[in-house]
């Protein structure tokens, strides 16, 4: 006998019905009017809408505050104000990193992500302890998230002899990339930054993504010196970029450029949508073949408060900011927010079709393009055919 | 004995127990700790926060879509091609004015929002119809939320003859205020336009909220021309500039002279946040002494199908579009969402103390900021002691 039968639900193709589960997988759709089939346990679906699994591709979940009291921002608006005020904080916060990290999981859990990629900072002052605490939450959380790591130079490598090492370190003590930013803004070095980054990468058989905030042609030859590296280590398919703001005001030419240059390396993106930043150019990368996909970036933290980890809100936040209005750009934010994320984190690409896993979320909306717009409450969340969210929260595995 | 009491509530300024409500007014905030009054009814709190009645300052209750099916966007981008558009969908929609602007305000209500502004248009093709149906649809919902009537020439008023006249006779049938928009862009005659928009205003003492989307220093000069008309007839305090994504863009010497301008004939700014389009800069518009609210503009519409018209999580995107963290500037960002707008109303402004109206949400929060940052679900709304949402959703009045 199935393990669970979820009745009365529908999909964004038009399917009224129910889904029978086992094992974790969708093992059959069933039509409604078709019999009930058999199963240890049976959900009401309440007519409500299945959509796939949401994956976070850009998190910071060592830097969150989510679960404990309320701490208000302190740092000045430049990113090194940023990085200095986080030392100062960080030794007077009384819950752990794996405490924090746990809390902004559950965060995630509850609003029906499946996947989260989150950078950890690696630094001097921090060496790996930050990677050990989001180790420890994301095992702590296994069967009901993914968490894939990357070990992130938040204070610089070439500014801080000894990161270099500990990067290599943590990518053999659990992390899963290796990170980087902003090679010329805060290394004032692009070489040696982005040399370091990649031999790293390609000793150890990681992936790369790197935060890259510069602005304007800054940026944009940085970003020629990431995808230049990626070509030369033939390391296509498993190199990110995080932000790229320059891609958003450059002219339409150079933009194209890149776009291409980008899809021949094998460099992604990932995106916020923007915020105070022109958004890059998301459709016209796409269309040049670049894999772009979104995440939710900070969550209430000391670089922001703003935030609540919700990646179908995200996608509404990137329709509005990148002005998204036909149903095709509803479409392709929902899927930057699920579907090319999970291509970029090496995840199957979420479906609720036989085979797939279990994992998705239910919402009082029509299809994908009205969930999008309104990002409803998930009613309901799934993870390998196991209850884990409802009304919009984590729900614990039952004893 | 008083009618309700809402037991087990805080509120931001650090105050925990209890409110006593009588006649739609708060009688008493009794502390934690002493003996609960005798009421009619009792309401436990569960110890949430308490906000603030939400005010939407610029809405387009009668071109929603919201409450009904789906209908995917169809216009292009240009605004001649969204009014066009409208003309052809409208005559198709098997749904009334009336029945759909009352499922918007109900969506409204569920977020907690006691007062709206909303633009209605006049034009050639509906003549006061669609004022007809906002203004049965506020019927309706009286005591649930407040509705202000901008009558609102979607179409231009020069370029169709008769628009001026309907517009005067709106404003005799139940429109609060004289709308206008774009008076170059649409009219092409900045003075013909808003000649006949304050006329109107003037000699039927009715207010001015004009739509300004016109870039650059298109609409530095209609704004300026605005001011002018303002001072000249001592409209101060009337009149609103909705959007003015000009001052956005425009070099901070000039955002501070119209700033000052602004102030000084009494006009006022309502925001959605910008969207694409650069934020007006409005904490120094705040600073300079000119009202700045903030509003949803297009909810699920033939406009923008974008939005859930709640108001606290437009504050959350003005603070991610404007760049706001720090607790000062998510205090402000509330303000332009609940307090700031009831002045421009012209209502009480929502506070949570003896003798103000009962019209309040709870919300699962530590304070205000923190509200803000997450903008959580309204778990219970009350307006002037009825309660009138739960979980998001308008509950109707109890037979």
């Amino acid at each position: 006998m199935a393990d669970c039968f979820v009745a009365n639900v529908r999909l964004d193709d038009g399917f009224a019905g129910g889904f029978l589960i086992d094992k974790g997988r969708i093992a059959a759709l069933v039509t409604a009017g078709a019999p009930a089939p058999h199963a240890k346990q049976t959900i009401d679906g309440h007519g409500l809408l299945a959509i796939p699994a949401l994956v976070d591709g850009h998190m910071h979940l060592d830097k969150t505050l989510a679960g404990g009291p309320w701490l208000a921002h302190q740092a000045e608006p430049q990113r090194m104000s940023r990085i200095e005020t986080d030392k100062k904080i960080w030794p007077m916060l009384n819950r752990s990193v794996e405490q924090r990290a746990t809390a902004l999981l559950d965060w995630c859990i509850g609003h029906g992500t499946a996947h989260v990629r989150t950078h950890v900072d690696v630094d001097l002052e921090g060496g790996l302890s930050k990677l050990e605490g989001v180790l420890a939450a994301k095992a702590s959380r296994a069967g009901e998230v993914t968490v894939e790591i990357v070990a992130f130079p938040q204070s610089g490598i070439m500014r801080c002899p000894g990161v270099a090492d500990l990067l290599d370190r943590a990518v053999q003590s659990g992390a899963d990339l290796v990170g980087g930013l902003d090679p010329l803004e805060i290394d004032r070095d692009v070489k040696g930054h982005l040399d370091t980054v990649f031999e790293i990468a390609d000793h150890r058989a990681k992936g790369v993504d790197i935060h890259l905030h510069e602005p304007g042609e800054m940026g944009l030859h940085s970003l020629d010196q990431i995808c230049e590296r990626t070509t030369a280590l033939g390391l296509g398919g498993k190199v990110t970029v995080s932000h790229g703001f320059c891609l958003g005001s450059a002219p339409p030419d150079k933009q194209k450029a890149m776009a291409d240059r980008m899809a021949k390396a094998g460099v992604g993106l990932v995106t916020h949508g923007g915020a105070v930043w022109a958004v890059p150019p998301l459709e016209l990368l796409h269309e040049h073949g670049v894999l772009v996909f979104a995440g939710n970036d900070d969550v209430r933290d000391t670089w922001n408060p703003i935030g609540n980890a919700d990646m179908l809100e995200r996608a509404t936040m990137i329709c509005w900011r990148a002005d998204y209005r036909r149903d095709t750009q509803l479409r392709f934010a929902f899927e930057l927010c699920s579907g090319h994320g999970a291509r970029a984190l090496g995840q199957p690409v979420p479906a609720i079709a036989v085979g797939a896993d279990a994992s998705f979320a239910l919402v009082e909306a029509e299809h994908i393009p009205a969930a999008v717009a309104g990002h409803p409450r998930r009613e309901l969340v799934l993870h390998r055919g196991r209850v884990v969210g409802r009304d919009g929260k984590r729900v614990p595995a039952a004893a």
